[in-house]
């Protein structure tokens, strides 16, 4: 006996609402261990206070689905429509990026109840008569924003924490009784990949972001792609070699960006007494070689690859790759949020290492697929916008949510930025 | 029957005591209203964090006495030292003073204990046997330093405020059923000063800073004086004449502070519809002619002046003046911060407005007097190295306590700061 | 009978002779309407002054032929090895670059000195035993760095005399009797080409610069290509419908770039009295409708072509069309820098515009092609360390060389930067 | 027989034309070594071209005395009148301070037309009928602005030659075969001087600016001066003895500065293999102890005080120090322009040091004497409107026309600069 549709959508609709309630609980989980006082901080323009990506994951529901899909809804606070805009220039002219740590008010209480209230009404909008089908989307979406926000308020308050030279730890340290130094990494595979035409990019059913589409053929060439992330010790092989001294290795603009910053490690590596240690959500721990070198600029990238005698990889290249070279239970395995471990670990012997510890740099700017096009609403300023200057960054990070990675996800960030849990992965031309 | 000596220090102690229990109490009266997120709010370089005063406060005792004088004493936590060092240089690096809102660690109950533990300590050391009446001294230099500290929360706060969209309020409004515009400001009459040489400065007995003095003798000319402040009204008649368009009206420093700035109003007036209002304390209010204008620069200042056809007083003839012209109760009844008004008030009709309402910026430089030289230990940091660049203001403010503010009283600010209460008196040569 | 081997060479070397000092002299020429004064100006960084090219070009042929492979080469100053180094930073650090202006030492004069001294051994290297024929290469790339420059020294010194408000003249204008807005510009049509797999950029024996190798394949789409340039007429109406003040247009890059400086038109433009004017090197001239637009930035080029419906070709798409499309003689009738009119032209009625006129800002990052390798040596600093964050435009300008360009020509600046003779060219999807 | 008041009058006219033929023909002369290159250069905002010298200083006597009182007179160039403006606001928005060395047009030679025409017109208006008595101030002011502004044109290239590292020499070096380190500088005298009611600043029939009047009473306290500066030897000491890095001896600001330009010796100074050499207008130069240390700001001129346990006179201090110590032949002694030393020299034995070498540093802020008011017109620009943040030099320097000198000569810069001869003599409070 064949279902009625009704029935089917009712099952949609449940399932969404558990998703919804999941995740939503999900964010809240990981700013437990915050205070109202921690929640406050912005450490710098890019980064934002906990409680805004608290609020502005639920003004997105609430702006997006509520206000224009649930009858008779009202605002919260018709106040946060400004306050809690991060860049939708279409809603109106959004608080001003770098002053969201002043948000004093609403208070972290406040901005709970915002949560619970738009809960509430997005648990009525899933079971209220004018719901449609077409909702889905959204809300879907709003869910991956809201994901996306969970590792940015993780790599945010881990930046406002390493300035404080108390250097807080928002996790206890993982334990394992290994000493750094110590282990030895295992060393470093080659998979060769034959060139021709793939398909690169989704499309379907499942979920994607905009620009993870269309769907489309890039003709590759040959090429060699490492079986494992770059390793501190490698890295620091690098540094005792000259290697920020020498401007031969370094793109134009990264040396300009090495004068300026005086950059002589990796964001949170510090020196003490001739040691390395760096700077974790576990506070500051000995640096182990064996693990993959973090919180590296595009920059520092690029130049050790160099170094190397390697190249960065493109993002279709590391896409044919990592489709081809995954495991079956690669998503179960990998270092992602779930493991709550909140920062990479060396690569399992004899297993490539893709997907979870750390984003990879890529050496493709962040560019359209073919066929583009960003939605005319308001939700088009989604991604489209910030297809300029930036560099595409591939699989996921040891802060990322399981369900939310995929082989055709793209993240973007300036050459210059490393505050987010970001590494590499070495590419070659065939030999 | 003449009373021991003993008993005579005894009773200094106690009353010493008493003192430093009513001021360290004030100071978390006023921190009432706030909550932990916004005492952790730093808008500017030049502004601190509310929960940064409470801990900077406490450590100036610890620094200075407890450390130093009170036998087996420990430190609350060593960090600290460092953390909520301000400036003084010959005590090690502070930490950086942009960053101070990044400080979510200590928390506001670790400061509050924090605070509790220096008094407990204070009490002890008050109540020792190696008390030595030399530390009287430094004891209300703390005190000092810490009225200082009150103020400068409270117009921290302000500062911080202003920049949420919502405007929150730190006190409830003054509803006196006044409207602004219909009130009549008394009218200013001038006073007239005679020449000479007058005395300029402190000695003796009672507390003064070490920039007040040495006392001395200033040769000043013939000069006249303004009995109040500049008002509201008359601030808007200048802008509504083109001050901020008329370059002949400013110093050159100030024409290109208005270049970069832009400003075209004093900083915390916003005009809606056609009407103005300024941000206060209390939120944002209705601006109130006859009530003496506030948060205005140096330049803004000079250049009223000068569209007066009037100059602003050197800060001696401030001092002689309002020495000369003070009521016999002038603390008393002085708007200050007693008053819990935390804003300006218009003039009593035939009373000269001398002491509190606003700091008045004089047309002096921030400078030694004559034979002044700084102690030559820590405490020496406190005021001579900022003897360059700024300018001398005069009478305390609306916040200022009334057992913190002199005659001889210097407050020194750069000429572009306009974030603390502070306003305009005009003077002029003998006519 | 067959020539001696000998013999070829010589012939080669006489032809090499006779272009080296056809290129030189054509320097000479182009600065000619100069003064001393004229041509030590630098008026941003991003420019350099007339005098240091002259310079520089020379220091190239010295630094590369004249010091390694003449016997005997003495350097003409030894001072001059790190003033006119540009960015060879293995070669020691370059004369810092913003402050090229500030070299009045050299005189004008002893630079001439220097490049008589160079011509002189070049000729003397061309015509030396010591010869090799591998040498032929480094000559000819010598020749296409001072053909980059002569166009450089004619948009620095544009920048220049822009910021005089006496606006002088380079050149004569071109008055041929049209008056601006009146000349219609021919209908743009919208050639459709088919996607498929494309060889793209340079080999075999013409030069070329290392940036247009390999030669390799892409996979393009179906897509269509304006036949012409955008005009000022079009851009006008652009500007006309609020385009610089709409953010859904913008980059988000681009709409933080227009916040910062304000632009609300393109860089050379100027309103007076509600009509437009622009400055060209012939000084100020009414704007002409059906010229092309010129000196854009990416970001307005993006906007712009956002505004019309469409988007910017990608570098392949434009070398694709450019190819199919071009005439016979396309060389012959380009704008280029052999006609000597110095700003572009109206599109010939019925005829595609590519080759000269404007550099077409392209969609495509500057990236390494496939398999791309910078050389080892210095020279190898040439290309490879600027492929970050700027973007590739094609096409040659109106003061281009025409033996310098070629359809596989990438030539690549930051999105910003609108100095140059650049200009838009639309593209759009098959439909 | 009185001669008729009209022959008086040709005579003083005669002597205004002649002394307005010498201070012009010495601009010329002073401009006499350098290219119409050297002459283009603008090394920073603070700088100008010696070309816009040249311009502006005939410009003023155009704007103020040709245009308003010559009859018939015609501008040069109607272009001029905001190029050559430097900060006369109320004559219309001059042209952009940091852009000046952008004007290669007009050329050299135009300027020196310019010139011409200017003391053509000047000849003409001195013989005029329509001269008026009252003019001769406003000549002889522009004479003493044409002298301000030979001393700045050598201060300005002098900086612009800094930046070139070939050195260029602008006179010829003093060869007198001492060796500098060998050199005993004399020892310096403590002179002390009585307190009590001074007169100060300048008043009667003679030239001086509006700034150094109304004459007034001061009342000084005892105090003590040095007859002579501070030499390099001692300089050297307290680098030497770590003053660049002990926070102690600096003021708040000072300090700041430090941290931010990295100070760790004057301007000029430069080691080389263990050896201190200073760009002097000769070129790089050993360091001769003996002479007085110069191009210091007033950062370092008090840290150095600090240091040496003393502290810099106020200009009041100077002012009746000089008077009182002066020889009787002290301008015709002193090292002044008319030596053409074009640098400071040791103090001779058994004299004290006081006008030319350097300008001194004093504690006081640059503020209007009692009384002082702007004169309405354009001319009231000259001075007033810079008595803000800066601080008063007194003595004239090395390159200051012994004509334009005076005891009660206020020059004023801000606290960081150094690129004037600037120096500094110690002062204390009477022991």
């Amino acid at each position: 006996m064949a279902l009625l549709a009704g029935e089917v959508d009712t099952d949609v609709r449940e399932e969404l609402l558990a998703r919804y309630r999941r995740i939503r609980g999900e964010t809240e989980q990981l700013v437990d261990p915050l205070s109202a006082e921690d929640m406050q901080l912005q450490s710098m323009p890019d980064a934002s206070p906990t409680k805004w990506h608290l609020a502005h994951t639920s003004w997105f529901f609430e702006t997006f689905l509520l206000r224009p899909h649930l009858a008779g809804y009202r605002q919260f606070d018709p106040d946060f429509h400004q306050l809690f805009n991060s860049y939708y220039n279409s809603l109106g002219t959004p608080f001003s990026r770098p002053h969201r740590g002043l948000l004093s008010r609403p208070h972290l209480d406040t901005v709970f109840a915002y949560r619970r209230s738009v809960d509430r009404h997005m648990a009525a909008l899933l079971s209220a008569d004018e719901w449609r089908p077409e909702l889905e989307y959204l809300v879907i979406l709003g869910l991956n924003h809201e994901q996306q926000h969970q590792e940015l308020l993780l790599t945010d308050i881990k930046h406002a924490f390493s300035i404080n030279p108390t250097m807080p730890a928002y996790s206890a340290a993982d334990d394992d009784g290994e000493s750094g130094d110590e282990e030895a990494a295992n060393e470093v595979r080659w998979l060769d990949i034959a060139g021709g035409i793939y398909s690169i990019g989704s499309e379907g059913e499942h979920f994607y972001f905009d620009n993870e589409g269309p769907a489309h053929r890039q003709l590759l060439q040959d090429f060699r792609i490492a079986s494992r992330l770059v390793t501190n010790s490698e890295y620091r092989e690098f540094i005792r070699d000259g290697g920020y001294r020498e401007p031969r290795l370094w793109l134009s603009d990264g040396w300009s960006w090495l004068q300026k910053t005086r950059a002589s490690h990796p964001l949170y590596w510090r020196e003490r007494e001739g040691h390395w240690y760096q700077f974790t959500l576990a506070g500051l721990q000995p640096l182990r070689g064996a693990e993959p070198a973090c919180h590296l600029s595009f920059y520092e990238a690029d130049a050790f690859a160099t170094w190397a005698g390697k190249r960065l990889p493109t993002e279709f290249e590391w896409e044919v790759a990592a489709c081809l070279l995954r495991q079956p239970d690669q998503l179960a395995v990998a270092n992602l949020l779930e493991k709550r471990l909140f920062g990479p670990v060396a690569a399992a012997p004899g297993q490539p290492q893709f997907l979870g510890d750390l984003w990879e740099w890529t050496a493709s700017a962040y560019h359209p697929y073919p066929g583009f096009r960003a939605s005319e609403d308001a939700v088009g300023e989604y991604n489209g916008k910030f297809m300029c200057n930036q560099k595409v960054l591939r699989g996921g990070s040891c802060i990322t949510p399981a369900d939310h990675i995929r082989m055709s996800y793209r993240n973007f960030f300036y050459p210059h930025q490393a505050w987010q849990f970001t590494g590499i992965r070495l590419a070659g031309d065939a030999v």
